[in-house]
């Protein structure tokens, strides 16, 4: 069953290679690369590739070196693991002496110029017949729509997320630091049965919560301040993401007028998004109640991105950039408006589109009324 | 003083200009970033940057988004923030127009074959007087010789990852899994005040242990079964690793003679580390005695690696590609014997070169004497 879900995958990327005009592709980004053959591990920085993946139109291979060779033949089945020694650029020359491919795609959004170079400069000393072709975004579209298996995941992600949520804010109180409320989340993170963090913990309060992508620090959490949390697990590879923002007694008149503005930017983006709307409509509804609240200047990133294997994926909501959106994509919807010196609000929920508008995925009822 | 040292790495970075022939250079690599500004944030992914540096030889220019132009304002004091909105490569061209260089060198190992195409279209759209110059390591080598700050602040992260590696062992016991002992690890990261692991922890026991970097599942410790516990943390942004093997009762006859295979294999190695060697005679001190001993095909990977703000950084010590081994050098010394559907062991110090030989950074006793 899991293994027809792989070859279903290989097969569509397969079908989508002559309209690239490539007959093999090279896949080295590490959710594209699980996502395709079911190898799990990741990468610890992007010149430490745990692997690779060279599909052509009748062989499935996949690289990797010694200390991967156990886990990815027993992770992805579908693929003939071959462990190379000499390096990832030796390691493909011998892929390709086997898959014998004559174009050949690569991803051009994470492959390095450098990696590119000693690839080209290899193929000529060897005077290898390839042809590398730039490709972009090819296995990332595919990702943007969930199959069933997949919005499963992403629910069950995203429901341990809300147990996670729901013990954070019931353990905050005055006098904790932000980083003991950021430890006490990868604590529930574990009680709750997830692989770990999907992200570092933001926790972030009173003039921090201005930060958008603030790190906890030893500030202590005060009454009436606002106190942002942006939290997320990975559970089966699969991620969450969801913020709340939370006062610990009464805020001030300006941080309740804000959260309602915030509120009603959220709700009317959530009412937008139906499948084949322009990802820029939903932005612009949002954008719209808070620019009008006079607040505009201070909203500065998108409404939204997917969510996936990876916890920033496509498509993207923002003001710019177009797309349509589709029933089975999993975004964020998450408005925000931040004072500087003063602090910010944000309200993050990760839904799934479905045929007839939403499936709110972080369904969690720690929202304000004011 | 803190800025001071900032300056001293970019005058010296200047210093380097001339001879890889670019009078500016455009810094996208995170720890690099950090290395020369002070500017902490991290990149999500590799396509989702938080800011880089343009350093000419009179300006310090820093680029980011509206999420971090108040942390990037902060904390890189001696740099001016530049806030884009309409990606990178439109703030790049827009510094580039501040700054004015003609010969621009790019990190060829973290830059994209897609970013730098984007960027060369751009530029000659504008018919910009800037030429692109592939340049690779330069920032890395400068870090690979600690300063006196950098050399104490390792010092002060391999104490807490002791205290960490003490406490997950006299944790262990029969029946607890290996997740939670990762668990326990993270915990323990927070009560001895380091930010974060360095990397996730690795727990793998039994078979689990013969992969060199498995992950921690949901496996029962046993007695006598090898448990390969490879743990860092992160404090003030500078990492640590080191790794301990542990039984839990008596272990076989077989795992005895490894385990003691591998400990004079290590002790070799650390007796050879002295200012002025290779790299590879190093790593062959140790591989020499794993070889006689019969299990040389069992010990796949290289011997270790440098440690900083990355927790993988150079100087390499591995079989092939020299380097000349330095005082104030910090590296791992870590052999291994892993023998497949058994089991293995590794014994991992992270040690600093100094004028005499070495000083140990994990000073930690639980070594077995058998």
């Amino acid at each position: 069953m899991k293994q027809m879900l792989f070859e279903e995958r290989i097969s569509s990327l397969r079908n989508r290679l002559p309209e690239n005009d490539v007959d093999a592709i090279w896949i080295v980004q590490p959710e594209n690369r699980r996502y395709l053959s079911g190898f799990r591990a990741s990468d610890l920085q992007i010149t430490e590739s745990s692997g690779s993946l060279l599909i052509t139109d009748d062989q499935c291979l996949l690289m990797t070196d010694s200390r991967y060779t156990e886990e990815a033949t027993g992770e992805a089945t579908g693929f003939d693991v071959r462990t190379y020694r000499e390096g990832p650029v030796e390691g493909l020359i011998g892929l390709l002496a086997e898959g014998n491919p004559r174009r050949l795609g690569f991803e051009k959004d994470y492959v390095t110029w450098g990696l590119h170079q000693e690839l080209e400069k290899r193929l000529r000393e060897l005077s290898a017949p390839v042809r590398l072709v730039p490709l972009s975004g090819i296995v990332e579209d595919m990702r943007e729509i969930k199959e069933e298996t997949e919005t499963g995941a992403l629910r069950a992600s995203g429901k341990r997320l809300c147990a996670v949520m729901k013990g954070a804010i019931e353990f905050m109180r005055p006098g904790l630091t932000e980083r003991e409320v950021a430890w006490k989340v990868e604590e529930l993170t574990r009680e709750v049965g997830a692989e770990m963090p999907a992200f570092s913990p933001i926790v972030v309060s009173g003039p921090n919560s201005a930060l958008p992508h603030g790190v906890p620090t030893d500030r202590i959490l005060r009454e009436g301040e606002p106190i942002i949390l942006d939290l997320g697990v990975k559970l089966n590879g699969y991620c969450s993401d969801m913020t709340r923002t939370v006062f610990l007694g009464d805020p001030p008149a300006e941080f309740k007028e804000i959260y309602g503005v915030v509120r009603s930017a959220q709700a009317a983006a959530l009412e937008a998004i139906l499948p084949g709307i322009e990802s820029t409509f939903a932005d612009k509804m949002a954008r719209d109640i808070i620019h009008e609240a006079g607040f505009g200047r201070f909203f500065g990133h998108g409404l939204g991105h997917g969510v996936g294997l990876a916890v920033h994926e496509g498509p993207r909501l923002a003001p710019r950039k177009p797309v349509t959106l589709k029933q089975g994509m999993v975004t964020t919807v998450e408005p925000g408006i931040y004072i500087p010196g003063k602090g910010g609000v944000r309200l993050e929920e990760m839904v799934l589109i479905t045929n007839e508008g939403i499936e709110i995925l972080t369904p969690d009822p720690r929202v304000y009324k004011f």
